[in-house]
């Protein structure tokens, strides 16, 4: 099992985490919702006030492979506020590649994000998944999460850009 | 019926806010999760790095009355970021008083935090609800949002403060 090294990511970061998201999106099967770019991820994670902040996970080369690391995974988070907590860090995607699965990676961002929020000075620790993503909810699960939706009924709602973009004119 | 005004928050409003945020609990049936002070209300909304803003709906005294403006509703927002779309606003709380329902108050919070989402580049506006809050949903639904949950069966996941410290600590 090669050793796996979770990190910050930085700006030279964000082609490797572009492929990763299409990936995941379309593992859940929406990867034509999927209209970011580099250029957008470079920006709004790398400037002054980032919009968001993400750790990947590396696998350094076996030894006399001419390629360096290689990045199997991420955890892309920003905070957010509970108006009864106070400051919460969310995960908005953790994702690793398929053939990496089962050496407890996911677990690893997992961890390094809750150091973080700790750090911080964040009380809760929030994430959404799909219903169907049965091995997910079973980690977060086994780690302690409770399923809000489950447990008190709440529904994710969105507005989307044209339906914003009406809702700020009319 | 009474005039409104929706407006910016400023750190004068956190009493009313809390009252508010009070009052949104016990209306949601989870009061006893409520931990947040004013002071942190300031602290967190009101410096150089906010971690999150808020509108106040503030109805005008009446004719002769000695007592200054009512704040009767807020929404309170953030700004997160999504791996397909990029920056996205978050409505974390909504709430109008009872005997200010059905005037319209509601739509205007939301109309506000849409046109801030707008300035901000922002593509998509989201928020949640609890699916015994019919009124509330079926005002989203009119106003054209979607219910993720139900569509692509998203649920929401916690992490609560003594599990997220463990999880960091392991």
């Amino acid at each position: 099992m090669a050793s796996v090294r979770i990190r910050e990511a930085n700006e030279g970061d964000c082609g490797d985490i572009l492929r990763l998201i299409r990936e995941l999106a379309e593992y859940e099967k929406l990867s034509d919702q999927v209209k970011i770019s580099e250029e957008a991820l470079r920006a709004d994670g790398f400037g002054e006030n980032p919009f968001y902040h993400c750790v990947v996970a590396e696998i350094p080369p076996a030894h006399g492979e001419p390629q360096g690391a290689r990045v199997v995974g991420y955890g892309l988070y920003y905070f957010i506020y509970s108006t009864w907590k106070g400051r919460n860090v969310y995960l908005e995607d953790i994702y690793v590649m398929p053939e990496y699965r089962g050496q407890g990676i996911g677990s690893k961002i997992i961890k390094k994000v809750a150091e973080v929020a700790l750090d911080k000075g964040c009380s809760q620790f929030r994430l959404a998944v799909l219903d169907w993503n049965k091995r997910a909810m079973d980690l977060y699960k086994a780690l302690g999460a409770q399923d809000l939706t489950e447990a008190e009924g709440w529904h994710s709602f969105r507005f989307e850009g044209d339906t914003m973009r009406e809702l700020a004119r009319k």
